[in-house]
């Protein structure tokens, strides 16, 4: 009943909207949305699923004894909530163990800083590195340093993450955590030690995946705090030679095999048509996997179910995805893609919730320039729900982002993400971070994506592959 | 210049609070405390001077190597400062190890969580200690518990500290801390650990002192951080049997000597009586000091030099005192009533900044009440730097709270704690913690109160000393 007004308001919307579009807009195609946002902000399951999987699983790195609990927690939840299938497919996830990271300055002042193994990294020999550091201001500024400035040395990359709504600072300085080492190596370095690619000014600092090049020597790599960043920042003013002690026992020990968990919802009419919706059910090992991606794994699971309890099932199946080890390549991904690739043609279009548990405030997409106005116009119940219309240069997500370039349309529905690099990859990834009601508003929003275009009449494809 | 509509404030409310007060008031009296505002605003002494404290020193435990680097730091600069007299004081401090902490959940669901030891805690046995957690509300609920509740169990305190501008959350739940371990161990527990005193919700732990009891079993006792209190909570509420597994390498080590380093401004008609303005130069060893207790080291160093440098020295002395080993049980501010036993009668007043870097709002005093009036009269120029009158029940600051006891009257400078229990105890206590313009106005707080203390010609005697 309190609803009326807003009621009102959608109807006038749509009355407004409709008047300039071909697509019909079935009357269930709204009163759906309304009912499915409704039942979402009134529900505590997705509150409910990301406390359970933080607290009965925890820390689930991709090929730990913990990324099968979390494996069997997922297929436990996804049977009990009653999806009409529940199946998993096997990925082969490379196994890294983090072990020690200990670091200390020598000199000019002997102290000890927080820092955390990049995930992927080697060790350093038992007897640590003891180094004096060369800092840089960016990835770039390091690419343009010369041999001398380098070798025998240990990098430091002091870029600072810029806090945004959109996060868009973590990609200007994520390539300094993934790419650092190669170049460090490459100019004879001994060891790169990043500043935390985080918004924060915790003493924590932020792991995440780095990468090694063939013909190019492995160099220990890791990051510190920020607080850890300015301390040597102060030294150097101080003192050029800043000398550091290195101590590190992580290593990689192979592959291991784990699992995409897969639900169903199956589509009345056109049942072998794919609506994805996913997030990941791996996370980084220091927190408890809350924001990344705790919640995304609650938030399209909530959605999914909510679109199973319908009591009439939209035409499209809606295929909710959680996949292993994206933290440490996208892995499961790519192993979806590979492993559907003849089922991709029929993928109407593929989502993932990968960036905390901030409300959604917008819906980018990208499918065929033609369709996208349709789109935007079928989208507009989400506009009720705190959603407005985007653009149409969408990615999709971590591991849907390889699918448009096999022709597989994707929406990103953007979550505020301004206090997402204040807590990402750190131990302080865990429960208290996610505010409950705009988890709510996260399953509202991707219940109606989901519903939406499963019912949805218009062509998305072809999309431009290039961009 | 941009004073002067102030300085027109200033002197109206002068005017009025003049009418009805016996204390004739000194034109310098108005003057030059709005000059040391105006200058202490403009200096960036107490930051360059808690950025070198934190850079070149940073962490100084009590009875550590780096204790005796802070006595060193602390006597070059106030020598370089130019004070009247710099001089050190020996104290016995208690020698403790932190050594490694570490725990984990073992069962119903195996994680690691965040804890530190207390300060003064003994170790486990090398194996551990593994039991099952037996969880109380507060220090007062476990107090209530019968011995079958706790024998052979690790105690978790589930207290929860509130923020408040006057930190008054704290007082609530420190006694659970400092005085756990006694109760735990009295009813048979193996060891206690609490959730941290802390207003914060980082995956950090906040230590802190806490005590024995001649004739108790001594047992290990750590801390947790709010999210791994919180984690434990919720495994309780699935299985009332959690148990843990808990590590701890510390230990006692004895005594060492430390030192109160003093600095002074000779008084220049009443040499022989002290105003005190003093800080503790001893800090926790996880972070590097800044808010606990480097931001109050800074502030009365940069309000004492201030005094130091006007061009007439005010009539008493003021005296800058740096204690040692505050944070192990106000070890230097009791060594100093002790010595300066004699000398008390001639202490006019005193008072020590440790809340941090958050601005001052209010002063409190513990003054004879007939004073009371004409002191806040007399401190009235301090509102212009937004210092209100407060009240007369002024503990005066750890290291000073044993002087009103002796007749020494004190004051509260009372700053903004409503961030500092986030980051107090704890490795996120570091130099970004503080806002450079709010350090400005504690100096000028401090310098205002010194210089007018120093000038008084109120009667401050006797003092209530019950309270």
């Amino acid at each position: 009943m309190k609803n009326t007004p807003s009621t009102l308001v959608i109807g006038l919307l749509f009355g407004s909207l409709l008047g300039c579009q071909h697509t019909p807009i079935e009357k269930s195609n709204l009163q759906i949305p309304q009912q499915l946002q409704q039942k979402a902000l009134n529900s505590n399951l997705a509150y409910e699923l990301v406390e359970s999987l933080t607290v009965e699983v925890g820390p689930r790195l991709a090929g730990s004894e913990k990324d099968l609990i979390a494996v069997q927690w997922a297929e436990n939840k996804l049977n009990s909530l009653g999806f009409d299938r529940v199946y998993k497919e096997a990925v082969q996830v490379p196994v890294w163990y983090r072990g020690e990271a200990k670091a200390s300055i020598l000199s000019p002042y002997s102290q000890p800083i927080v820092i955390t193994a990049l995930g992927g990294s080697i060790a350093t020999p038992k007897a640590g590195i003891q180094a004096s550091i060369a800092r840089f201001d960016s990835l770039a500024a390091l690419k343009l340093a010369s041999k001398a400035e380098v070798e025998g040395k240990i990098v430091f990359i002091d870029h600072v993450t810029e806090r945004h709504i959109t996060g868009k600072g973590y990609g200007k300085t994520v390539g300094g955590r993934s790419r650092g080492a190669i170049t460090a190596a490459e100019k004879g370095a001994l060891a790169i030690v990043i500043r935390s690619i985080g918004t924060d000014h915790d003493r924590m600092a932020h792991t995440g995946m780095m990468r090694y090049k063939e013909g190019v020597t492995k160099i220990p790599a890791a990051a510190m705090s920020n607080p850890d960043a300015d301390l040597i920042k102060l030294m150097l003013k101080r003192d050029p030679n800043v000398v550091l002690d290195l101590f590190m026992s992580s290593k990689r020990l192979g592959y291991a095999t784990s699992y995409n968990v897969i639900a169903e919802v199956t589509g009345s009419s056109k049942p072998d048509e794919i609506v994805l919706i996913s997030a990941h059910l791996d996370s980084w090992d220091e927190g408890t996997g809350a924001i990344d991606d705790g919640a995304g794994v609650a938030i399209v699971t909530s959605a999914g179910k909510l679109i199973q309890d319908l009591p009439i099932k939209p035409a499209r199946t809606v295929r909710v995805v959680l996949y292993a080890a994206e933290e440490v390549g996208l892995v499961g991904g790519k192993t979806y893609a590979k492993a559907h690739q003849d089922e991709l043609a029929k993928h109407y279009i593929a989502a993932e919730s990968d960036f905390g548990a901030g409300r959604i405030y917008q819906i980018d997409y990208r499918v065929n320039d033609k369709a996208f106005t349709a789109l935007q116009t079928l989208s507009a119940p989400m506009t009720h729900n705190g959603v407005v219309m985007g653009n149409n240069t969408a990615s999709g997500g971590p591991d849907v982002s390889m699918l448009p370039k096999q022709g597989v349309p994707v929406a990103s529905l953007r979550q505020d993400g301004r206090d997402y690099f204040d807590y990402h990859h750190t131990p302080n990834d865990t429960l208290d971070k996610i505010d409950p009601a705009a988890l709510q508003q996260n399953v509202a929003a991707y219940a109606q994506f989901a519903y939406l275009m499963a019912q949805s009449e218009i062509e998305l494809r072809p999309i431009e592959v290039a961009k």
